[in-house]
Protein backbone atom coordinates (compact mmCIF):
# COMPACT_ATOMS: atom_id res chain seq x y z
CA UNK A 1 0.00 0.00 0.00
CA UNK A 2 1.71 3.44 -1.00
CA UNK A 3 0.84 6.33 1.20
CA UNK A 4 -0.18 9.62 -0.04
CA UNK A 5 2.99 11.05 0.16
CA UNK A 6 6.32 10.71 -1.61
CA UNK A 7 9.88 12.54 -0.53
CA UNK A 8 11.21 14.98 -3.78
CA UNK A 9 14.89 15.88 -3.71
CA UNK A 10 16.04 19.12 -4.55
CA UNK A 11 18.88 19.33 -6.63
CA UNK A 12 22.00 20.65 -5.17
CA UNK A 13 24.86 22.61 -5.98
CA UNK A 14 27.50 23.40 -3.07
CA UNK A 15 30.70 25.66 -3.44
CA UNK A 16 32.92 27.53 -1.72
CA UNK A 17 30.20 30.51 -1.50
CA UNK A 18 26.84 28.45 -0.18
CA UNK A 19 24.24 26.22 -1.05
CA UNK A 20 22.13 26.59 -3.58
CA UNK A 21 18.84 24.53 -3.65
CA UNK A 22 16.56 24.54 -6.89
CA UNK A 23 13.10 22.53 -7.55
CA UNK A 24 13.14 22.72 -11.30
CA UNK A 25 11.31 20.89 -14.29
CA UNK A 26 10.13 18.13 -13.77
CA UNK A 27 10.97 17.77 -9.73
CA UNK A 28 8.06 20.40 -9.33
CA UNK A 29 4.97 18.32 -9.34
CA UNK A 30 2.99 21.37 -10.14
CA UNK A 31 3.06 24.99 -10.35
CA UNK A 32 2.66 26.46 -7.46
CA UNK A 33 0.02 29.26 -7.02
CA UNK A 34 0.77 29.64 -3.20
CA UNK A 35 4.24 29.77 -1.48
CA UNK A 36 4.60 30.38 1.91
CA UNK A 37 7.58 29.79 4.74
CA UNK A 38 7.19 29.65 8.33
CA UNK A 39 9.77 31.13 10.98
CA UNK A 40 10.26 32.15 14.45
CA UNK A 41 8.46 28.85 15.69
CA UNK A 42 9.73 27.59 18.87
CA UNK A 43 11.10 24.30 19.82
CA UNK A 44 8.63 21.48 20.14
CA UNK A 45 5.70 23.96 18.99
CA UNK A 46 3.19 22.28 16.33
CA UNK A 47 1.42 23.66 13.60
CA UNK A 48 -0.63 22.62 10.96
CA UNK A 49 -3.82 20.56 12.28
CA UNK A 50 -5.23 20.31 8.90
CA UNK A 51 -5.74 18.33 5.41
CA UNK A 52 -6.54 19.54 2.05
CA UNK A 53 -9.71 18.28 -0.07
CA UNK A 54 -7.61 18.98 -3.63
CA UNK A 55 -4.72 21.19 -2.72
CA UNK A 56 -1.09 18.93 -2.96
CA UNK A 57 2.00 20.27 -0.93
CA UNK A 58 5.38 20.32 -1.31
CA UNK A 59 7.19 20.73 1.97
CA UNK A 60 11.15 21.51 2.37
CA UNK A 61 12.55 22.46 5.89
CA UNK A 62 15.50 25.03 4.66
CA UNK A 63 16.96 25.37 8.82
CA UNK A 64 17.01 23.22 11.51
CA UNK A 65 14.49 20.46 11.57
CA UNK A 66 11.05 19.64 11.60
CA UNK A 67 8.99 16.33 12.11
CA UNK A 68 6.34 16.10 9.73
CA UNK A 69 3.29 13.81 10.90
CA UNK A 70 0.93 12.37 7.84
CA UNK A 71 -1.76 10.28 8.33
CA UNK A 72 -4.33 9.34 5.66
CA UNK A 73 -7.00 7.88 7.27
CA UNK A 74 -4.67 4.25 7.10
CA UNK A 75 -0.83 5.42 7.57
CA UNK A 76 0.10 7.26 10.57
CA UNK A 77 3.56 8.32 9.76
CA UNK A 78 6.34 10.74 10.96
CA UNK A 79 8.73 12.01 8.61
CA UNK A 80 12.07 14.00 9.76
CA UNK A 81 12.86 16.82 7.54
CA UNK A 82 16.01 19.11 7.71
CA UNK A 83 18.25 21.38 4.96
CA UNK A 84 20.32 17.75 4.09
CA UNK A 85 16.96 15.38 3.83
CA UNK A 86 14.49 15.33 0.58
CA UNK A 87 11.66 16.97 1.22
CA UNK A 88 7.70 15.77 0.66
CA UNK A 89 4.78 15.74 -1.20
CA UNK A 90 1.71 15.68 0.41
CA UNK A 91 -1.21 14.81 -1.94
CA UNK A 92 -4.87 15.67 -0.62
CA UNK A 93 -6.77 13.90 2.13
CA UNK A 94 -3.67 13.90 4.30
CA UNK A 95 -3.84 15.27 7.96
CA UNK A 96 -0.82 17.26 8.55
CA UNK A 97 1.15 18.18 11.58
CA UNK A 98 4.53 19.90 11.69
CA UNK A 99 6.69 19.63 14.88
CA UNK A 100 9.69 22.34 15.04
CA UNK A 101 12.80 20.71 16.35
CA UNK A 102 15.01 23.12 16.41
CA UNK A 103 14.20 27.25 17.31
CA UNK A 104 15.35 28.51 14.26
CA UNK A 105 14.08 25.98 12.01
CA UNK A 106 12.49 27.15 8.77
CA UNK A 107 9.82 25.23 6.83
CA UNK A 108 9.32 26.18 3.05
CA UNK A 109 6.09 25.14 1.04
CA UNK A 110 4.45 25.06 -2.19
CA UNK A 111 1.08 24.64 -2.64
CA UNK A 112 -0.86 24.05 -5.88
CA UNK A 113 -3.97 26.00 -5.45
CA UNK A 114 -4.64 29.93 -4.16
CA UNK A 115 -5.76 30.11 -0.29
CA UNK A 116 -9.49 28.81 -0.54
CA UNK A 117 -10.71 28.05 3.28
CA UNK A 118 -12.82 25.44 1.43
CA UNK A 119 -10.23 23.40 0.96
CA UNK A 120 -9.47 22.78 4.43
CA UNK A 121 -10.35 20.11 6.44
CA UNK A 122 -9.79 21.39 10.42
CA UNK A 123 -11.20 19.32 12.84
CA UNK A 124 -10.35 15.26 13.17
CA UNK A 125 -14.21 14.58 13.09
CA UNK A 126 -14.46 16.64 9.69
CA UNK A 127 -11.63 14.62 8.57
CA UNK A 128 -13.37 11.01 9.06
CA UNK A 129 -16.03 11.54 7.10
CA UNK A 130 -13.80 12.55 4.19
CA UNK A 131 -11.73 9.76 4.39
CA UNK A 132 -15.08 7.58 4.99
CA UNK A 133 -16.89 9.39 1.82
CA UNK A 134 -13.62 9.02 -0.34
CA UNK A 135 -13.61 4.90 0.39
CA UNK B 1 11.17 56.34 -15.32
CA UNK B 2 10.56 53.15 -14.35
CA UNK B 3 12.91 50.43 -13.64
CA UNK B 4 12.77 47.41 -14.59
CA UNK B 5 12.16 45.96 -10.91
CA UNK B 6 9.23 46.57 -8.16
CA UNK B 7 8.67 45.58 -4.57
CA UNK B 8 6.45 42.82 -3.82
CA UNK B 9 4.76 42.61 -0.15
CA UNK B 10 4.11 38.96 1.53
CA UNK B 11 1.32 38.37 3.52
CA UNK B 12 2.25 38.33 7.16
CA UNK B 13 0.99 36.14 9.82
CA UNK B 14 2.06 36.73 13.11
CA UNK B 15 1.48 35.00 16.39
CA UNK B 16 2.53 33.01 19.53
CA UNK B 17 3.14 30.32 17.13
CA UNK B 18 5.69 32.17 14.86
CA UNK B 19 5.48 34.37 11.66
CA UNK B 20 3.75 32.85 8.21
CA UNK B 21 5.15 34.89 5.43
CA UNK B 22 2.55 34.04 2.12
CA UNK B 23 2.87 34.60 -1.33
CA UNK B 24 -0.90 34.16 -3.35
CA UNK B 25 -2.78 35.03 -6.15
CA UNK B 26 -2.52 38.15 -7.14
CA UNK B 27 0.71 38.95 -5.67
CA UNK B 28 2.20 36.40 -8.11
CA UNK B 29 3.06 38.15 -10.59
CA UNK B 30 3.86 34.61 -12.24
CA UNK B 31 3.05 30.73 -12.08
CA UNK B 32 6.84 29.90 -10.36
CA UNK B 33 8.47 26.86 -12.85
CA UNK B 34 11.76 27.26 -10.93
CA UNK B 35 12.30 27.65 -7.23
CA UNK B 36 15.55 27.79 -5.28
CA UNK B 37 16.84 28.83 -2.38
CA UNK B 38 20.64 30.08 -1.37
CA UNK B 39 21.67 29.38 2.30
CA UNK B 40 25.41 28.84 3.82
CA UNK B 41 27.04 32.06 2.20
CA UNK B 42 29.53 33.93 4.60
CA UNK B 43 29.08 37.54 5.17
CA UNK B 44 29.54 39.92 2.18
CA UNK B 45 30.14 37.46 -0.30
CA UNK B 46 28.52 38.43 -3.43
CA UNK B 47 26.56 35.95 -5.41
CA UNK B 48 24.28 36.11 -8.87
CA UNK B 49 26.64 38.74 -11.96
CA UNK B 50 24.03 37.63 -14.46
CA UNK B 51 20.84 39.02 -16.26
CA UNK B 52 18.16 36.95 -17.89
CA UNK B 53 16.62 37.43 -21.61
CA UNK B 54 13.22 36.52 -20.80
CA UNK B 55 12.80 34.97 -17.48
CA UNK B 56 11.11 37.20 -14.87
CA UNK B 57 12.69 36.35 -10.53
CA UNK B 58 10.94 37.34 -7.39
CA UNK B 59 13.55 37.03 -4.52
CA UNK B 60 13.03 37.26 -0.78
CA UNK B 61 15.17 36.94 2.37
CA UNK B 62 13.69 34.91 4.21
CA UNK B 63 16.25 35.67 7.16
CA UNK B 64 19.57 38.26 7.79
CA UNK B 65 20.05 40.48 5.10
CA UNK B 66 20.83 40.31 1.44
CA UNK B 67 21.92 43.68 -0.82
CA UNK B 68 20.56 43.39 -4.25
CA UNK B 69 22.14 45.20 -6.68
CA UNK B 70 19.95 45.71 -9.82
CA UNK B 71 21.25 47.62 -13.34
CA UNK B 72 18.95 47.89 -16.21
CA UNK B 73 21.72 49.67 -18.48
CA UNK B 74 19.90 53.18 -16.88
CA UNK B 75 19.39 52.48 -13.45
CA UNK B 76 21.89 51.71 -11.35
CA UNK B 77 20.49 50.67 -8.04
CA UNK B 78 21.19 48.53 -4.52
CA UNK B 79 17.98 47.43 -2.46
CA UNK B 80 18.90 46.05 1.00
CA UNK B 81 16.27 42.77 1.88
CA UNK B 82 15.45 41.55 4.91
CA UNK B 83 12.35 39.37 6.46
CA UNK B 84 10.81 42.64 7.29
CA UNK B 85 11.04 44.34 4.11
CA UNK B 86 9.62 43.08 0.90
CA UNK B 87 10.30 41.13 -1.82
CA UNK B 88 11.88 42.22 -5.23
CA UNK B 89 10.20 41.48 -8.53
CA UNK B 90 13.33 41.39 -10.98
CA UNK B 91 11.86 42.00 -14.19
CA UNK B 92 14.08 40.31 -18.10
CA UNK B 93 16.85 42.22 -19.06
CA UNK B 94 18.18 43.23 -15.53
CA UNK B 95 21.77 42.28 -14.35
CA UNK B 96 21.95 41.23 -10.55
CA UNK B 97 24.31 40.73 -7.49
CA UNK B 98 23.49 39.89 -4.84
CA UNK B 99 25.96 40.25 -0.91
CA UNK B 100 25.19 38.81 1.86
CA UNK B 101 25.15 40.69 4.55
CA UNK B 102 25.18 38.45 7.47
CA UNK B 103 26.54 34.85 7.72
CA UNK B 104 23.31 33.49 8.34
CA UNK B 105 21.33 34.79 5.53
CA UNK B 106 18.61 32.70 3.80
CA UNK B 107 17.20 34.24 -0.43
CA UNK B 108 14.66 32.86 -1.48
CA UNK B 109 14.18 33.14 -5.37
CA UNK B 110 10.96 32.11 -7.43
CA UNK B 111 11.70 31.98 -11.18
CA UNK B 112 9.53 32.25 -14.30
CA UNK B 113 10.76 29.95 -16.24
CA UNK B 114 12.82 26.35 -15.91
CA UNK B 115 16.47 26.47 -16.00
CA UNK B 116 17.65 27.44 -19.34
CA UNK B 117 21.36 28.03 -19.86
CA UNK B 118 20.28 30.42 -23.29
CA UNK B 119 18.22 32.30 -21.06
CA UNK B 120 21.27 33.66 -18.86
CA UNK B 121 23.81 36.85 -19.83
CA UNK B 122 26.67 35.78 -17.82
CA UNK B 123 28.77 38.66 -18.82
CA UNK B 124 29.07 42.11 -18.62
CA UNK B 125 29.67 42.62 -22.66
CA UNK B 126 27.19 40.09 -23.46
CA UNK B 127 24.77 42.64 -21.14
CA UNK B 128 25.53 45.51 -23.15
CA UNK B 129 25.00 44.17 -26.12
CA UNK B 130 21.62 43.04 -25.13
CA UNK B 131 21.13 46.12 -23.79
CA UNK B 132 21.85 48.06 -27.11
CA UNK B 133 19.55 45.44 -29.33
CA UNK B 134 17.00 46.19 -26.67
CA UNK B 135 16.29 49.85 -27.34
Amino acid sequence: MQPNWRSVDAQTFLDNRGALKVLDGPVLPFLPQRVFWVTGVSKNETRGFHAHRTGHQLMFCIQGGVSVRLFDGLIDQKVAISPNSPGIHVMPGVWGEQTYLEDDSILLVLSSIAFSEDDYIRSKEEFELFIQQAK
